[in-house]
């Protein structure tokens, strides 16, 4: 079933979509400035589904690599996602018939339409994480044992590579990740490709559809005077963790990375309790009273305890009211082997998944 | 002129590529091995000349990429570099008709010997820099203003990439060096390819006979009794600017590269005067009683007094007996334009070039 989505649908794309970054990917604001400029061109965007795919369609997967904090000082324009998809279907011989985001969760959201728009395809309703995770091997595709290459890589000022092989997800992410770097630790990237079949069977399906409904029901609830966090826990299968003031944020760029832990002090129901989160650009575990109630891969959210909008881990600041609220992950992550690949351990830190959807 | 080398001139050669070095590259050592392995195992070596290729032939362009010093640690196998010309005629879609150093100077003398005897290729006699030097800009076809991309790189664990395209030359430096610094800063490469005509407009000619006849010079004044010193001097308008003993070596490995200072204090004819040497893989700069007699792009070659064989600036140390001997930089280097890319203050030194043959 083909949709052809309206600017309304794409602004509340862009709301639901960093809330279910989980603190990561980079705020879609900017990347949502450039999409209003292709709709305002003219363009329009067809939402397809995994099911619409012939086994054997090609289905262009794309992203941009880098630092977020890097994203917000160096703009992008549109036309580098889409050189890197041109640059992958010039290596494979053939072109693409759909594109879509690795990650639906952050600015990555919007990267599918920005190609999109300029190479007239339509964008698959479905991504590889169902949230944004800082890493390649943490996708779905790679839980599912697919080939990691080849991957294409773009900087606006005529850098251009393709890694044409890889032993591994994680020897994909570091051979691309070094490029990033040198280029200024921002890159436009298609990669490995996929087929339709592939994306029906290890693709996370739905994930621009419940982007667009988690945003809308942000958008709906503060015109009806209603609490934006409940209406999205009743919206997405959430619970409340915790809500309280965010009263010390300790970051440090590591590795190419934003690694640090935010410490909350409970408000309201939560007066007189405490809450910590560690992150690796995304919020990967809840502690309160020191103790961990959620872990990746469950979506831990940070949101605004007023407007609804999600905090992300490069821009929370001291002072701010925060609702920390917990989504069930994708079942593909909660597997053994999905947990291999994006549970607290491949993190780097010593404990199990915490499942609060017991 | 086709002629086919037998193991005495691969051996002679190495020795020579060894001195062409100016103290970069590495030594030529572990290859050697490597091509005694390939020679033993019944496989020939095709010298031609530029001469004799079609203008529009194909000619791979082979190096190792990286830190010589990583080089005698973690060993090379011949197939690296055959396996990086392989990714290379993939990705144009035709073959090669002949493969060629692109430096005759260290072990990268021998690396067009590997990827030949795997590819049944023949050996162009040429490099494009009549010696060593340490970056990818620094070769004649940069000079020459030509393409400065694709380039293939390969590690052995399964990392293979092609650089698609690169606005400089600098810039592919910068690409590939980050990805050969990733992957334990070592990497086999097949540089941008050259038509026949490129090779025969931009080669330097002659530089595989030359390495070959100053490695018989060495071999046949020790068999003799002369100095070898003295004789390499007469077969490659060499001049001796300074002979005494090695009294410090000052290194720092910075920026993927082996840098510093090395100090000789006279003997015999030299004695109660000093010589100093700036490096950069290679020695770029020679002084004698702190004035600068002579630069890049002339060849620096410091030389073991009594063997006549090269010393490299990673394994020069304290109370060897050395003597230095400068030759003339091929002429493509001594122009303005080659001067911008392998002067002095290509180096990063506020210094003019030093012509020792006036």
């Amino acid at each position: 079933m083909t949709r052809t989505l309206g600017a309304q649908e794409i602004e509340d794309l862009a709301v639901g979509a960093w809330i279910l970054g989980t603190g990561g990917g980079g705020n879609p604001y900017l990347n949502l400035l450039n999409v209003r400029g292709q709709i305002e061109a003219g363009h329009s965007f067809e939402l397809i589904q995994p099911e619409d795919l012939d086994d054997d369609a090609a289905v262009a997967v794309v992203s941009t690599m880098g630092a977020p904090v890097v994203m917000q000082e160096r703009l992008q324009g549109t036309a580098d996602v889409a050189r890197a998809v041109e640059i992958m279907a010039d290596y494979l011989g053939r072109p693409f018939d759909a594109v879509m985001a690795v990650e639906m969760g952050g600015s990555n959201s919007l990267q599918p339409f920005a190609a999109a728009a300029h190479l007239d395809l339509p964008i698959v309703d479905a991504d590889a994480m169902g949230r944004a995770f800082p890493e390649a091997q943490m996708t779905s595709f790679a839980v599912g044992g697919l080939q990691p290459w080849p991957l294409a890589l773009v900087d606006p000022r005529g850098i251009e590579a393709v890694i044409t092989h890889a032993p591994t997800w994680k020897w994909m992410e570091r051979a691309s990740r070094s490029l990033t770097i040198e280029v200024g630790s921002i890159a436009a990237t298609c990669k490995a490709p996929r087929t339709g079949r592939e994306v029906k069977d290890w693709g996370i399906p739905n994930t621009a559809t419940l982007s667009i409904s988690l945003g809308e029901v942000v958008r709906r609830s503060r015109a009806e005077h209603r609490d934006p966090v409940t209406a999205l826990c009743e919206a997405n299968q959430g619970r409340v963790i915790f809500s309280g003031k965010l009263v010390d944020v300790e970051r440090r760029a590591t590795d190419g990375f934003l690694r640090g832990y935010a410490q909350l002090d409970g408000l309201d129901d939560w007066a007189g309790r405490t809450a910590g989160l560690d992150f690796q650009n995304e919020w990967s575990v809840a502690y309160v009273d020191n103790e961990a109630v959620a872990t990746v891969p469950h979506l831990i959210c940070m949101l605004d305890s007023v407007s609804g909008e999600a905090v992300g881990t490069e821009t929370a600041r001291y002072g701010q009211r925060v609702t920390l609220v917990v989504m069930p992950s994708p079942g593909v992550f909660t597997t053994p082997v999905g947990l291999d690949h994006v549970g607290p351990r491949a993190f780097g830190l010593d404990l199990d998944v915490v499942d609060p959807f017991p």
